[in-house]
């Protein structure tokens, strides 16, 4: 990771307009700022700003901003880069026909995530909640605990997050199946999955938001699984059926949950989710360490450079799919 | 692992008596039974069997009685096993200066603890217990947590345990320095201790307790660490001063700590330990696996078989040292 004071911005950076949407706070832009005219937008200015950019950062992946501004009149930024490995919140059909290049923040977060699984299982496995209420109630209660190693995840999701994913819980001698879109080398495909699913102890979403994944996480899939299987999604909450989860949870059809992301972000304090018996809530920060935003702000303007020098720019999302194709 | 129905005792094991101490419930001694006089002892009653008693399975690590009965009168048996992985319970001068083979349960254990000391590093790192009250107040807040690859553990104890539970840190991206008794090749001495005390973002005690190890986290240790560090002890009680763990808790000199070990087992309901911020407190658990007590009779049936025929034992402990050498 280069510091970003080393970053030097192209010449032609000085007659681009940068639009940040809702940073908040404001990412340090280091090298740009004074060097290129930055605007700062939110859901009210974006309709009239988009117009005048050339570049548009996406900073919140909370917001639909974007997808509801962009079908507007006027012209439109020649690239939008969003701060987040999905791009389920920016995408529209017009922003998908256009000829604008998406990027993602491919290589910030699947470290994070993929120990933010492996410590879900561990926890889950050793009983970690059961020893933190005995311990509240100062109770000395043995219990046997399971081991990991030898036991078969299905990682759902065979991009950048769900292959690390796959490469931690596989160091920790679990038996990992990968799925994904299309069935190709070391990546199953759709038809395989119920049968995965039937001999999991481990089920991690971690896929894109996309037509064919909305949804997939449902009573049919629930019931696929085995009643000691746990399933975790760190991918987006539209991915499970929230309802089927917590139904599947009532009738043990699985034995625990973890989710980190939900149809609706932030969870309402009313939501039933946060009392679920054998569900983990957690506030979809799973990919969020300690410098993240720093990170983030160094490969967007890593990238700047390279789109301003007018070279070609890695992590380009393909618009029909919704995510960055990997070549394997 | 063989099963325990396949394992053939020698016709020498018709004439042995075996006295096992402590096992509540019973082992499954397979083959064993009807093949061998089995005798089955308590504390009230070891020191009278002990002279009949060619070869001595100890069953509970927690008992002492071995160690209080055999400098005793009468002979003594000539092999004692226990199902533990360490040996500082029943060791005493007589029987280290006595021709009694000792083996213990090296191979049980290694992974379950070097799996529970991944969780709890991961734990730590990603607040899980921050989450889980957060949960229980229904409060959506986000945080960022740490990223484990990259950071610096020290592992004391170069044994069989500390060398998996530095594999799998080492497996999660952690730069791993172990300590033993003597530095040799990958291992340090206890001259390098302090120094690596204070560089390490998490500490973890699998040392045997020997008169070396006893007591040796101390305020000096404690003090030594940094205010961030976090410590785990998965080897046994008294190698920590829980008293100077406590105060380096408040005093916040180290960051947090599971202890999963105590000076007196089980921990009393009254004990300080069981509600110290930052502190994690387990019974003894962190190598008990569903299906351990099998794997440990299994275990012990194969070395009975070898003793039986007159081969030689592997997971022979050197009694001077109180542990399995490792000779690599």
């Amino acid at each position: 990771m280069t510091d970003v004071n080393d970053v030097t911005a192209a010449p032609g950076a000085r007659d681009v307009t940068l639009l940040v949407l809702n940073a908040e706070p404001p990412p340090r832009l280091g090298s740009l700022t004074g060097r290129t005219r930055i605007l700062h937008g939110d859901e009210s200015t974006i309709a009239r700003q988009l117009p005048e950019a050339d570049v548009l950062l996406v900073w919140d992946f909370l917001s639909d901003a974007v997808r509801h501004a962009w079908p507007g009149p006027g012209a439109r930024p020649r690239w939008v880069h969003t701060a987040s490995a999905g791009v389920d919140h920016l995408m529209c059909p017009e922003l998908t026909a256009s000829d604008t290049v998406v990027t993602n923040a491919r290589g910030i977060f699947e470290t994070p995530i993929a120990e933010y699984v492996a410590g879900l299982v561990l926890a889950a496995a050793k009983h970690f909640s059961g020893t933190n209420e005995l311990q509240r109630q100062r109770r000395w209660q043995h219990r046997e605990t399971r081991r990991v190693a030898g036991t078969r995840a299905v990682v759902v999701g065979s991009g950048p997050i769900g292959r690390a994913v796959a490469a931690t819980l596989k160091g920790l001698g679990v038996k990992v199946a990968l799925t994904g879109r299309t069935a190709r080398a070391g990546v199953h495909g759709p038809e395989d999955l119920m049968p995965l699913l039937a001999g999991a102890d481990w089920v991690v979403a971690a896929a894109p938001l996309t037509d064919a994944t909305r949804g997939m996480f449902d009573a049919r899939a629930f019931g696929a699984m085995s009643p000691n299987s746990y399933f975790i999604n760190v991918g987006r909450g539209q991915l499970v059926v929230e309802e089927d989860l917590l139904s599947a949870l009532h009738k043990r059809w699985i034995g625990g949950a973890a989710l980190d992301v939900f149809e609706q972000e932030p969870l309402q304090p009313e939501s039933p989710l946060w009392d679920v018996p054998g569900l983990v809530v957690s506030p979809h920060m799973s990919g969020d360490v300690v410098g993240w935003r720093d990170e983030l702000t160094t490969q967007f303007l890593e990238l700047f450079d390279l789109w301003a020098a007018g070279k070609p720019l890695p992590n380009v999302v393909d618009k029909n799919v919704g995510y960055v194709p990997l070549h394997d």
